[in-house]
C-alpha cells in the first residue's frame, strides 16, 4: 500500500523551493525519491555557491547518486517547482531518472522550448501537479525583487 | 602581442583528457582561459565521482567562477577536447561564456544534435582544432574498453 502521494513529495520540493527564497535564490526545489523514500532534496544554490550550474535538479541528482552509490537513477522519481531548464534535462538525460514529476511549466527557459524530446526515452514526465503553488512562490519572489 | 595560441590551450584541454583516459573514464579534458590565463582545468569524472554531471565542462565552470568570484564567464574562453552534450551547453548557456573551441565534433551526443541553437547568443563557437588528436584518444579509449 502506497501511504505518500505524489502530492507529498511535491510539498516536499515545494518546501526546499521556499528555503530558496528565503536565501534571496529563485525559488526552485527538488526532491529525488527511491522505495517512496526522499533520498535527496536541494533547493537553487546559484547566487549562495555563486555557480550558474547550481540549480536544484543538479545538486539533488549529485546527492541521490551519492546516497545509493551508483550514478544511474533509473529507479528513482524526481519531484520538482519548476520545468528543468536545458541544462538539468541534459543531466536528468544521463540519469536515465524513471520519472519526472514538474510543477509550473518554464515557457521562456524550461527544456520543451529546446528539444521536448531531450529526455532518456525510457523517462515518464508528468507536469502541473501543484503548479499554482509554484507560479505563486515565483510571482511573490520577483515582485520582491523589484520592490 | 599574444603569445600564447589556441593550440597551446587546446593541447592543455588534451592534457587533460589524457588523464581521464588513465583514470579509466572517458578521456575528455577542459580548460577555461581568461586574460590569456588558465583559470581552471578539469577533466570528465563521472567514474570516480559517480555521478553523471561530473562532466569536464560543468566542472570546469564551477572552478573558473570560483577562481573569478563571478558566476558569469563572460570574458572567458573554454577549450574543450569534445563537442560538448546538451547538459553542457545548457551550463554554457547560464554562464555565457564568451568562446567555445571544440576539437572533436560528437554527432551522437553533441548538443547540435539537440538543439544548435541553444548556446547564449553572444557565444562564439568554433571546432575543428586538433580534433584528429582527441578523436585518436577517443578510438584508443574505447578500443582498450573492448579488450
Amino acid at each position: 500500500m502506497e501511504i505518500f502521494t505524489h502530492e507529498y513529495f511535491m510539498n516536499e520540493a515545494l518546501k526546499q523551493a521556499k528555503f530558496a527564497f528565503e536565501e534571496g535564490e529563485i525559488p526552485v526545489g527538488a526532491v529525488i525519491v527511491s522505495k517512496n523514500k526522499v533520498i535527496a532534496r536541494a533547493f537553487n544554490q546559484t547566487e549562495k555557491l555563486t555557480d550558474v550550474t547550481a540549480h536544484a535538479e543538479i545538486l539533488a541528482i549529485t546527492a541521490a547518486a551519492n546516497f545509493l552509490g551508483a550514478k544511474y537513477l533509473t529507479d528513482c522519481r524526481l519531484y520538482v517547482t519548476l520545468e528543468p531548464c536545458p541544462m538539468c534535462a541534459g543531466a536528468l538525460y544521463w540519469s536515465q531518472i524513471g520519472e519526472i514529476y514538474f510543477a509550473a511549466s518554464d515557457p521562456k527557459r524550461g527544456f520543451h522550448q529546446c528539444n521536448p524530446e531531450m529526455l532518456h526515452p525510457k523517462t515518464k514526465v508528468f507536469s502541473g501537479l501543484m503548479a499554482k503553488e509554484s507560479e505563486q512562490l515565483m510571482l511573490d519572489f520577483f515582485k520582491k525583487l523589484r520592490e
